[in-house]
């Protein structure tokens, strides 16, 4: 088995399949520098023949200069009945200007007869010639064997001849597509490793998501000896989604002893990840493989206590190497040792059986239930035990805010917010209008707050999240908040719940502006 | 290999240790009807030993009669010197009265003796000791040896003595479980298949999603000789959750010819999917292999048109054997094809090259763009059409609504609705008071209208999503609000979008109600 395994990443191809992602040149130009930050090889950029919006990322990409990825353009073979050279498509591909083109060719014998209807014969003739004539350019050239698992299944001898066809045209890669994304470990292991013996060309292996197995069928085909591994970074693509790079990365890497990506880099997993997920406004599932923000959160008790024990007893991987960490999680059934762990972290001096840490957790068990989460929001966790434990001195009081919503409204402003509010012995009177209800009061609220504590000038909310909590209840459903705020030097997250939008968002809101006043007051007193 | 497989569901145990997730009785109850009508062989359903809610539910649990399933109760083996009939815990697992129990008991050296600090020889004293008083209590005993994997890896000598110790105490079952989730197809594979061969007593297997693989992993398992498959229905559990047994089952069924479920029931697996999903209150993903709504979803043209030619062309099973469906996405790289097959859904009569098809692309290319979706909404889909292509007459007008949120707040009511409309030639003015301005202008909007149509009556929202679309922008952000109406016979969906949550709430409920006030029309002149 090859020791260099080559990533081939298709986000801004594939991934751009999948429903509900689009993206603008802006968005490209992000995802390829994340990825030629992490150190991916090959990164499928689109194709210009199909989309005049690609040939322009194309322009935009060849100033970025790339450390360690290189671009690829990508299309299909020529028509029937026309030659490589003449055909329009092909040519576009070669606009895209890259060093390497990646084409896709029909390896199933149905798909040649029933869909693009044509022979078998003038295939073979259309994938020979495309890789001929772009080789002719001068490109490094990938052919991908479209529905190969498939075709094998149906007709493997021909198959095998589509693949020919490639190698005859003077093809560097073949990349054997289980495109419907339906096969077995244990056949994509079988065929891979029958195509390595056959063939002197370096094979790929490109999965889709359809059983499930899209990863351990990229791993099967490494196993047998493919060299190449396509899919996009987090996964998702047309259907059901492509091979996740991001955990293949890190399984054939930390498990297989095999080389992905450089070596001091696999620390930049788990930012890399949420930062593309930023960019395709995805929401990163929690439990995703290595990376999400459970893939090391630990709440049933024991598993908890084991951890503190050892860490491999139930982690497999140690979450530092991917640049993730390690949680615990504050819920019914969390140990007392999580918990402890956590409120210790602010307050060492506190005993795990002090009627302080009781009470903090009677307190947290009633949040709960009210539909509270503060494992996404560790400064509001952070104020309710302080709320608790100490005598919190708040940093102003609501007296009263009335928002008013109006439609048809004027000047773009659809809300106005009234907001009263006393810091010590002053009482301050604002009004202010925004975008929306939550805007509106966000701006009053600052607006208020700024001239006592001018600190809060530089923060500002970055992430504004809204979960219904039991959706069945539709509108008078209670919902949870969750909002971020940075002041450009520290992120922190707050939540706030209740069956009104604008009061959970203001409960958010508080929290958010009174966790910035107390670190900096603490900051002052260090 | 086995024809008949045994799924062994544990979303209740396994699953309720998943972030974020959290079951009342109510809940527990409702899954277990779920899954019995589905057909699954064996529902582990907590540990009443450690938990006193799991206790009340099996008592409610043994009047549900079930037709297809049995209840596993779950708990650990005796504690280190202590004889199994006078342990706590495992004398409390018989009060749950079930006929089948599953224990775990430790398989890795290290964890016994550094995590609970026995001797090796102690635990298996444990394990058989365990085992067989349960066998004296006239139970069928499944015994999960965990971390059987890692175990194996470092001592395979103990390992497998640990499940000796459980056939000695006459286990009925032994399960291999990858409790930390790390481990790969290949070696499952090759670590089941001695055990199968080695032991007499019927193999099971138990992986975790640590390393994304725990669905190929409990194929490969089954591929080996193993004959139960534990996992968690939607596969969420700790960290990175456990097998996915609707993905598994599917795979095993439809194309390793096993039988996992009655091969009727085969067409429930979608919508069971979607019913535990709700109950526990988590999104289902829409690329969920099978049973996600972008399971079977076609937005490439290309691969749009090739499914209306043949539907295997890119489908790995036909969708409506998983009681799931085709779709043609609307979006920007959706083929010209898949959209005018959907809008020929409502006009057959449209060409797909006349004028009208032309704008209504313009349309909802502009929608696109300020943040529609219409991929989960067809109802606001087929309301663009309709109003882009009749003299569609709206049945209400908006005059102004106005709505006024206070905090604090009198009556449990934040939000007060003020909301002038026009009916033909009639105004009327109406106000209503609600949890939050939504429900209040909702509240407002049903009022004002059911004098006029009095079918609103029985349509009521169901659920009620909110996606912020450009997080960063914060409470300035843009919102998707989408609506889930039902009049207890149909259910439909409708889209809102603005920077104001009000007004995108507001634009998906007009919808809602116009959709439905059609379609009574249109049920009319039939």
């Amino acid at each position: 088995m090859a020791n260099y395994i080559e990533v081939f990443d298709s986000t801004l191809r594939d991934g751009a399949q999948a429903e509900g992602i689009s993206f603008s040149i802006e968005d490209k130009v992000n995802i390829v520098r994340a990825l030629d930050e992490l150190g991916v090889k090959f990164i499928e950029a689109g194709n210009p023949g199909s989309n005049p919006k690609d040939l322009e990322f194309f322009r935009r990409a060849k100033e970025m200069n790339l450390k360690n990825s290189s671009l690829v353009a990508f299309g299909s073979t020529c028509r029937k009945g026309t030659k490589a050279c003449e055909d329009a498509n092909v040519n576009a591909l070669l606009t895209a200007d890259t060093k390497y083109v990646a084409i896709f060719g029909k390896c199933w014998d149905m798909h040649v007869t029933d869909i693009i209807n044509t022979t078998l014969e003038e295939n073979l003739r259309m994938i020979e010639d495309t890789v001929s004539f772009l080789k002719g350019q001068s490109k490094v050239v990938i052919f991908d064997g479209e529905h190969f698992f498939d075709g094998y299944k149906a007709n493997p001898e021909y198959a095998v001849n589509a693949l020919e066809a490639a190698v005859k045209g003077g093809a560097d890669r073949l990349v054997l597509c289980d495109t419907n994304g339906g096969s077995f470990p244990s056949f994509v292991y079988k065929v891979t490793k029958e195509m390595v013996e056959r063939f002197s060309v370096p094979i790929g292996i490109h999965c889709h998501n359809d059983g499930g197995m899209a990863v351990a069928n990229s791993i099967a085909a490494v196993e047998a000896g493919a060299v190449q591994v396509q899919g996009t970074f987090l996964g998702f693509g047309e259907r059901c989604g492509n091979a996740n790079l991001c955990t293949t990365i890190a399984n054939l890497q930390l498990k297989e002893g095999k080389k992905c990506i450089p070596e001091e880099n696999m620390g930049l997993l788990t930012s890399t990840a949420n930062n593309i997920a930023e960019i395709a406004n995805i929401i990163l599932q929690a439990n995703e493989p290595y990376v999400g923000a459970s893939a090391f959160a630990h709440k049933a008790g024991m598993h908890a206590d084991g951890v503190i024990k050892a860490s491999n007893s139930f982690e497999h991987i140690n979450p530092e190497v991917v640049g993730n960490e390690r949680r615990f999680l504050v819920s019914e059934i969390a140990g007392r040792t999580a918990i402890v762990k956590k409120i210790n972290k602010l307050f060492p001096e506190l005993d795990k059986n002090s009627p302080e840490i009781r009470d903090i957790m009677e307190r947290l068990k009633v949040l709960e239930f009210e539909g509270y989460q503060f494992e996404g929001a560790d400064s509001s966790f952070e104020l309710v035990v302080r709320r608790r434990l100490q005598k919190y001195e708040p940093f102003f009081e609501l007296v009263n805010y009335k928002v008013m919503i109006e439609n048809p409204y004027e000047d773009g402003c659809s809300a106005t917010a009234t907001l009263k509010l006393k810091v010590g012995k002053e009482t301050r009177l604002v009004s202010a209008q925004g975008d929306g209800p939550v805007h509106a009061l966000d701006l009053a609220l600052r607006q208020a707050l700024v001239e006592f504590y001018p600190t809060l000038e530089k923060a500002q909310l970055i992430d504004y999240k809204v979960r219904v909590l039991d959706s069945r209840e539709a509108t008078a459903a209670k919902v949870r908040v969750l909002i971020t705020s940075s002041d450009g030097k520290m992120t922190w997250s707050s939540v706030g719940v209740s069956t009104d939008i604008i009061e959970a968002s203001w409960i958010a809101l508080v929290d958010s502006i009174e966790y910035k006043l107390l670190s900096d007051r603490e900051k002052l007193q260090q």
